[in-house]
């Protein structure tokens, strides 16, 4: 009963994120998978995502972006699954107050590529704050950057 | 002459990061001013950069490409008038190789506003690295963001 | 009176800082300032706090240290002044729950010096989460290293 | 030959870090290992490291001495491994002007523990700029913290 309740609320944010957020549209960034087991954030590369034009590199800017949706994506399954007794009214709430506190972003490589993807992992959960430890990789396994944010989850 | 020389470069970089940046006229960024005195990069809000429909926020991404833009503007500004004697092609060539190195972003209020204007302070001047912190402000004044960046000048 | 109750107990944390840590002891770190309008932590120079014997610098750690203290300090005198009816009793509950989530140090110079002062500010301030700017510089005004914490309140 | 030399100059380094540097004396920190595949870092609890007295916790200074210490030391070797060709005066010269660029830490948990081993990897190689991983575990294995660390290294 419980796990329905969590697979069905992480199913629902996984759409508004990938269909109902203004800025990830115009980025063309999507959710490829967000379960219990974790997230994939992925994003396509177009001309309109570089930053740099002469190396046709992704800019920083859109590396930080998908770092910081898969932070607080990883943060919220980690509060989903940390108890089996949430009601979906309780995870809306917490949804609400989700929010960044810090992001620290290690730019590891020129960002090449034609596809993008993003994990995480949460490396300190909690009531309230979680960390989590991200990462973008391209289509062929390149570390193009570590991210690390402290996210308000409650 | 060699004042000449770092005004000509700042403002050529000025109009190519303002005009021919894919990444910066998606966002609708500009670069509103850059000069030995300092930088201030503008960002008008639209539907497109919300990160959060129901609050109407900017999206967390836009603020940490924002400081991301400004902290390398104002390292590069830093390196120009570090001396007196660079040519534009110096100058040229350590633009090229200038790229973010890591980035920290404290996120302090919601992002709402219309207006929105990032500047920033070199806080170590090095030859190679340079640290900048960096500050997100909108058009009330409301402090939204802080930014501390490490950027490779050379 | 809640003032009172306010210096009273910002006084007895200063207290315990600067004479009951081990650590600070062992280091010689002391709590030279600490009320409402802020706190500054002092650590003199002495061959035991060298990270590198030829050029006589300050350890790294030590300067963590100092701007860790200053931090939770910082964030705790923040909270403090963030409501008049505190009592004696929250704000001990309160102080045994201060932590530090995490901690930015950039190095700016090498640390020469006598004596090492390590001062902060609020930049976020909430009931749970605040975040701090920490600065530590020597007798003769240099500017040696900034910091950037997060810490747990309450 | 040039693989001697590295081991040669690792194994001196790790002596000087051990036994040579005033503040590791202090804090009893100690080199456990340092070679081409990697270093360890540990430190034994013992009062004067306390920070929390009523419940007996690493104060965060040691922990962050200890993963910078570890960065350094990891950014160093990962440039020694990186060609072959080093002369000893060469590695002198670059082991002068290493130095911590910033350094983020995450605390995990409370430092509980009897003994403390910090373990490295590097997550950016370059000729001038490194950034590495760092993480503290105690000895039953529970991760106390994270570091991230941005070294020049040249």
């Amino acid at each position: 009963m419980s796990q329905d309740i969590q697979a069905e609320v992480l199913a629902k944010v996984a759409e508004v994120f990938d269909k109902h957020v203004p800025f990830h549209n115009l980025l063309g960034l999507g959710i490829r998978r967000y379960d219990a087991s974790g997230v994939e954030v992925e994003i396509k590369m177009k001309p309109e995502l570089i930053g740099n034009i002469h190396q046709k590199i992704l800019h920083g800017g859109v590396t930080a972006t998908v770092l910081d949706v898969v932070g607080g994506l990883t943060a919220f399954s980690g509060l989903v699954i940390s108890r089996d007794n949430w009601t979906v009214e309780q995870l809306q709430q917490r949804l609400q107050t989700l929010s960044t506190i810090d992001l620290r972003i290690d730019y590891l490589r020129p960002g090449w590529g034609e596809v993008f993807s993003g994990t995480g992992t949460v490396i300190r959960a909690g009531n309230r704050v979680s960390v989590c430890r991200m990462e973008l990789h391209n289509e062929k396994g390149s570390h193009i950057a570590f991210g690390t944010g402290t996210y308000m989850v409650g």
